[in-house]
């Protein structure tokens, strides 16, 4: 009895030439954010669920894959901002602040499975983490940092929707529904995807009078040029502190990606943008690719006032980002914003049609040297049959050795697309590098 | 009521500057596995416990992170080898073999925590997997992926220890040892650890006679060159099919060895090797630290007969190796075979001394641009402060960009080791980086 080999749904698993575009993506991402000078920080994926949960409650608890293990209570982390607040309330007094990390790692949420959802994926976060006080600068450097990965991934044209959250809760707050806050943003947060009438019915579910919806509607409704915006919140729109600490924050933060020559079609205000999470208290982003509104925020995050309070009375002020790499591949690959192509895994292939290892080998090594991704074909079977191999294996080049070469100290290049093949001396090989990695 | 931020025992949490050492040795690991064409493999963490669990028992088996979610019992890997043979038997119509695959990732195991014992842990595997077939060359590439890697991480004398396990099994067989093969080349295998003595205490636990136990230890003693073992081996040394056949084997092994002109110091023939695993069926390696014999083998691998038969009747032969990465790292710190240094996440620090970010971030995006780390240090404080921070971050160089450097279109360069600074003009900056990334 065979035991059938399958994988849990919910769960990705990819092909070979599927990883290896998957791998491009998290790569660009890690290299960005090391750009940027963030420390790498790997932490367990299982903790104490003690520490995991001090702060979740609702949803988040019931998707938790939680477990005994000896006379342990043990839960598989479900984001990578709650192990980072446990890791620097920890260490907070060997750390240096401003402190930036980025982490790329699996987090797992037992959600119901269904089309583009998934219980296992990789969340791809930066944060810094200030000590009592962090610069707003560093709001601007997190969108810097969306529109280099996004330039870089090259999957089409992408907006940041910038907001702050302070103008949203002053503004709440000045209509005396400061009580409400939560709920209301929960709603206005929804506005894209239900429209404006139901997010009006649903106001009016919370017994909010009319005058006041008309006042949210309004508001949410300014649109226009940044500087437009800016100027409409700033003109007496609003006489509540909070809100015009929002606008004054808003406005350093957008003045300060314009020093940073970040195209304008790239970023925007957007005064519906809240974010679902009610720890936000500052700045907020989403990114939406432009052509596939339907794919949502692609990258989102935001300022928060105190990271780790569950842990430590340090105040732990925090800006950061996440990118859900596993959902946003799944999306690109299912709106063909991305096609997998039959890559192959090395850039030559050696077809050995002699048995002079010795001399294999050495132009082996040569190309290796030259940091030229090489694979040899050991098949005991005919050039036709090699040639075949190397052709599944989508290999673009492949070099041919046989007893002619090796007398000859040559070997002969093959351009499996063209056809052409051209032989070459061993010495030329070092020169190899620009024809083969074209 | 805050609650205590702890990490659980087992589980490997560094500080980011040993986090940087760590992830330099994961990619030199990767960056070679890539070089030698394998593909990227990632396989779930949690799996349905029927198919992680289809072949292990014993001990495996009560270490397992196993729990139930939903209708689902399920569990966490506890090797990469396991997630391998289901994958290569579920897809084994659509994947070209031989299938040459590296996986990085961690893995599981609840063992009794102990110094230098990690139970959530990186493995780094590589297998080749064939159809039906598969060439000893792989055997001896596998050698060469070893010998590339130890050799750029750069951490002292290594050796390459081989052997294969048909002479064991064939000698064994000789003395009519057979169905107590796996109890003996479990002894043997402890040779190392426990010594002569009491391997021999343990044979003749076993019930063997003191003929046989002189022949088995005649036999684990031979020594010599390479060319002298096998000389050994190949004069009418056992009169037995296996054994021959396996003697053949290691030959074709070290000949294909030396023809990849790897140095001879770097491996040797050692009869002793046998695995603990019994699915070993062919070539057998370990890796010793030269001056660190303590350590064990740092990487660990070999040629089996069959990878998926739990899932499928196809017959796949093949050969890996795995480097048990955490616990590597662990004792290179713990041997101080490797120091942490205060290394940056930077190349360079920018410190602004005015308010022109027009400026600052264009020096900023011109540094980007060559691929240079850079940090900007965003404190609102003075000079001082800001060189204090760039200390603490271990930055190596800054640039310091006050009213003068932005009137005059230049930048002051800095080395905070020798002291030295230049004032460069922006032109120049795109030269800089030579000097930067020393």
């Amino acid at each position: 009895m065979k035991t059938e080999p399958k994988t849990l749904s919910g769960f990705m698993e990819l092909y070979p030439n599927e990883q290896i575009a998957f791998d491009n993506i998290k790569n660009i991402i890690i290299d960005t954010y090391k750009k940027y000078g963030f420390y790498p920080l790997d932490t367990p994926i299982i903790e104490y669920s003690e520490v995991l949960l001090a702060k979740a409650g609702g949803e988040t608890e019931k998707q938790i894959y939680r477990f005994e293990k000896g006379d342990n209570d043990l839960s598989l982390r479900f984001d990578l901002t709650v192990p980072l607040a446990k890791y620097v309330a920890k260490r907070c007094n060997e750390l240096v602040f401003p402190f930036k990390r980025y982490q790329v790692g699996k987090v797992f949420r037992g959600e119901r499975p269904q089309k583009g959802r998934f219980r296992e994926f990789y969340q791809c976060d930066i944060d810094v983490i200030g000590d009592e006080e962090l610069s707003l600068k560093y709001d601007s450097e997190l969108v810097n940092v969306i529109y280099d990965i996004f330039n870089k991934l090259n999957i089409g044209e992408f907006k940041v929707r910038i907001n702050n959250r302070k103008i949203l809760g002053g503004f709440f707050e000045s209509l005396n529904l400061k009580d409400k806050i939560t709920d209301i943003l929960r709603i206005v947060d929804k506005l894209e995807k239900i429209g404006k009438d139901n997010v009006i019915e649903e106001l009016k579910n919370l017994e909010i009078d009319e005058n006041n919806i008309n006042k949210i509607i309004d508001f949410i409704s300014i649109k226009g040029t940044n500087d437009a915006i800016i100027d409409t919140l700033k003109n007496d729109y609003c006489d509540n502190e909070m809100f015009n600490l929002g606008v004054s924050e808003l406005e350093s933060v957008i003045r300060d990606i314009e020093s940073r020559r970040i195209p304008t079609k790239n970023y925007e205000i957007d005064l519906t943008i809240a974010r679902g999470l009610d720890y936000y208290t500052g700045t907020v982003y989403e990114t939406s690719l432009v052509d596939y509104p339907g794919i949502g925020s692609v990258c989102s995050g935001g300022r928060y006032e105190n990271l780790a309070e569950y842990y430590t009375d340090k105040k732990l002020p925090g800006v950061g980002l996440s990118i859900g790499l596993t959902r946003l591949f799944y999306q690109l690959l299912e709106s063909n914003i991305i096609k997998i192509e039959n890559v192959s895994s090395s850039d030559v292939m050696i077809l050995p049609m002699c048995d002079n290892y010795d001399y294999i080998y050495k132009v082996n090594n040569v190309l290796k040297e030259k940091n030229i991704k090489v694979n040899i074909c050991y098949l005991d079977k005919g050039f036709k049959q090699k040639m075949k191999y190397a052709n599944r294996m989508n290999n673009k080049y492949v070099i041919i050795i046989g007893e002619d070469e090796v007398n000859n100290n040559t070997v002969v290049l093959k351009n499996m697309i063209s056809g052409n093949q051209i032989t070459m001396s061993y010495n030329e090989l070092v020169t190899a590098k620009e024809m083969i990695l074209d």
